[in-house]
């Protein structure tokens, strides 16, 4: 530490010696903790630091490059940290927190009919959905995730939350066929979608987007309602696909073709398309997806608990499909920690291939960051640490017990980190959780709000 | 609070006016969390207390049952915790977490003979040995461990340490046809192995055991010695089994036979053996296994980062078998915590059956505690919580935002819980971890330790 201090002041002194520029003062200088960019060269500065001004990142390079060139108007010292992009979980339904753990372990329609189903025509208000989305953006600040792209039900007031938490979001407001929470129609649903995307324009951390449900939850004529509103306001598409084998079996019984192959039939695919799961796709589908420039949302968590298979995320990636990853929701996973979202999808790409170098630690990390910001069409923003994106990053504890010794900050982020060790989660230069202490929601208030509503949630699957 | 000091001293008054027996002093009461025993009915209090009196559990009971019955010289609240067996361990080499993430993501012969072989033979020194099991020591405590079988070099030092830290062990002697580090060959080996049992006969927290290495690394002569010398010092044995692929092909091309037909066939298996890994046992193999009560450390975690495939797990316990939880060694895995272990079990399982019913959360309990202790043989002393046992358990925090709401503890433990939210071990009714500070080891010099002889590690491999 005295040697750093010591570093910093020899560079300022230089500079003033040398008749350098006089240094910037900047809003937030991260520094002494190895910076983990996840830039296209793959550095790693250790250490290094960040300079943030505003809602930018201005500077990534060692200590005492950026001590010679910016004063920070606050500074963290991030020694014995990973400062790193912040996580991008590409697939949830964040008030579904508020079901975690109510059923587990059953059969997918036992699970949806008896508990799932019941429960969310019984409990899904405003309100609630209000309140799902503070414990969920809790436990996201607390974990590390910076953006979420979400689908579910009246997705405004999940906007609302989260704009207040200070996290970004891709929110895809749900049409889906039958009568839902906040539609009796798919048509109601396509006007609130409409209503919604107009009330979130230009907004600075959320981008609003169509959510049609699926394939086999949605007639053609409004899948393709659902594009053309999509491709005329410009925003992003969120749709499941090819989750479980009984959804590819139902598509080919009903239309002769697989669920993507029926999807570009009708001429759903277009772009900033993120598809969810893609655990049944043939390789005829990944040629399509790949010439569409669809992006997959990989949830090797939620694939696993439900039984749904294993994505072929190693193929999806030599076809040239962009792979995010993604939590999905908590009533299957149980959790929104995408540090373990991270470790399973190396661990399945490893069984599913039967070879132990599918999906290495350092492809794992892409996956978990700027492929994420690829997939949502937001690579030029976020999803690495470079001058000139947003300040959307963490810092990360390496130093316990189980991070003990450390050879490889990527290992040991993908292998043996969890969403705890996360001590500092910034979005937009804003920060949202210091030294674990979130400051833009207040914990005790969220967490008492979610257990009296989980006693509504019991009353309904009584 | 209030409430439940009312309780208690009603209790305590209502004893003396009722001219009941006087409460008897114990050396420890927790109090006020949801008890979860892992006991044969499957009871959890809600809340609940243990009663524990030196080694011993003498109660186990609603809180103002023990209250009424019991005063502790000292107690602890556990309001807000799941108070629960600790973990058993069936299969690690705990000094390998000094090779922790020093290679990952390799082919499985480039990882053992470009890293961890050379690594081993330029390494494994007694002292090494010493530091890489306290920090193993002090990982599982933090993350609720308290039993561990174990294969590794120079077991009288880890036996030494595993007793200081206060963790109980089942410590199994390598040995292994080709020279290693603490014998050149396998007769040194089972030499050692004899002083080793012989040195830690009869002590309270060591059960020394006989750990032949697996049958492709020693011959049919040193396999029959390591069980004659098991049978006649009346300790288990442990030994890897049907890993990879390759040890079937291996097994099969040299004697005619898959591994655990090949070992029946010679005489090895007998009582208390644990089989480590099972990946490739056939239905003939589980009937040989069941037959012979030979029990089985499924290792969900190293079996999908080194690509060994999936376990059939739920054939095996319908087989018969008794299936208990590892982590294996910190080199491939890459930690020692028992609640992702457990976890793990969980997901591949369903993944490996194609049903979301497999391995449900008791299930996965029951093979993390009570069917661990059937493994090890060890089941009448620890694995639940009953009067009458060793006091091993742990209270674990269940208030966290992704712990929030709580519908069932047993799906929390198992689908939302990680070791860091152990609070405190116990183990023979010792206290080793007290709100998360380790008692029996010196933290940081058991982490700077670890840090120094990391340096060497690196020179071996470089």
């Amino acid at each position: 530490m005295l040697l750093r201090a010591y570093a910093f002041v020899l560079a300022a002194v230089g500079a003033l010696v040398l008749g350098q520029a006089p240094r910037q003062t900047v809003s937030l200088i991260l520094t002494g903790g190895a910076v983990v960019t996840m830039d296209s060269a793959g550095r790693v500065l250790s250490p290094g630091a960040v300079a943030i001004e505003g809602r930018d990142i201005v500077g990534v390079d060692t200590p005492e490059a950026i001590a010679a060139r910016y004063s920070g108007r606050e500074s963290i010292d991030t020694t014995g940290q990973v400062v790193m992009p912040g996580l991008i979980n590409t697939h949830t339904h964040a008030p579904m927190v508020l079901y975690r753990g109510l059923a587990d372990d059953l059969a997918l329609m036992d699970w949806l009919q008896k508990y799932i189903f019941p429960a969310e025509a019984k409990t899904v208000t405003p309100e609630f959905v209000r309140a799902g989305t503070r414990l969920a953006a809790l436990e996201m600040i607390e974990s590390g995730t910076t953006t979420y792209a979400d689908m579910y039900y009246f997705e405004e007031e999940i906007a609302a939350v989260t704009r207040e938490a200070g996290l970004r979001g891709v929110l895809g407001q749900t049409i889906i066929q039958f009568p839902a929470p906040d539609a009796k129609t798919p048509a109601e649903g396509l006007a609130r979608t409409e209503r919604f995307i107009k009330q979130f324009a230009a907004d600075d951390l959320i981008v609003p987007a169509v959510a049609p449900h699926s394939m086999y939850t949605l007639d053609t004529k409004t899948l393709k309602a659902a594009r053309a509103l999509a491709d005329r306001e410009h925003v992003p598409v969120l749709i499941h696909l090819s989750e479980t084998s009984d959804e590819l079996k139902t598509s080919k019984t009903t239309h002769k073709a697989t669920p993507a192959g029926y999807l570009e039939s009708i001429g759903f695919w277009g772009p900033r398309t993120i598809a969810a799961h893609g655990v049944w796709l043939t390789p005829a589908d990944m040629a399509i997806l790949s010439r569409r420039h669809v992006a997959v949302s990989h949830n090797p968590e939620s694939n696993m608990k439900l039984a749904s298979g294993a994505a072929k995320v190693t193929a999806m990636r030599t076809a040239g499909i962009v792979v995010g990853l993604g939590t999905d929701g908590a009533a299957s996973n149980n959790d929104l920690d995408m540090f373990e979202a991270t470790r399973q999808a190396a661990f399945l790409a490893k069984l599913q291939t039967g070879d132990p170098r599918a999906v290495p630690a350092r492809a794992a990390l892409q996956m978990a960051t700027i492929d994420g910001a690829r997939a949502l069409g937001m690579d030029r923003a976020i999803g690495s640490l470079e001058t000139g994106k947003r300040a959307d990053l963490i810092t990360v504890s390496m130093t316990s017990a189980r991070q003990t010794p450390m050879y490889d900050p990527l290992s040991h982020l993908v292998y043996v980190t969890r969403g705890d060790d996360v001590r500092t989660t910034i979005v937009n230069g804003r920060i949202l959780m210091r030294d674990r202490k979130v400051l833009t929601l207040d914990e005790s208030q969220v967490l008492s709000e979610a257990r009296a509503l989980a006693e509504k949630v019991k009353a309904a699957v009584r």
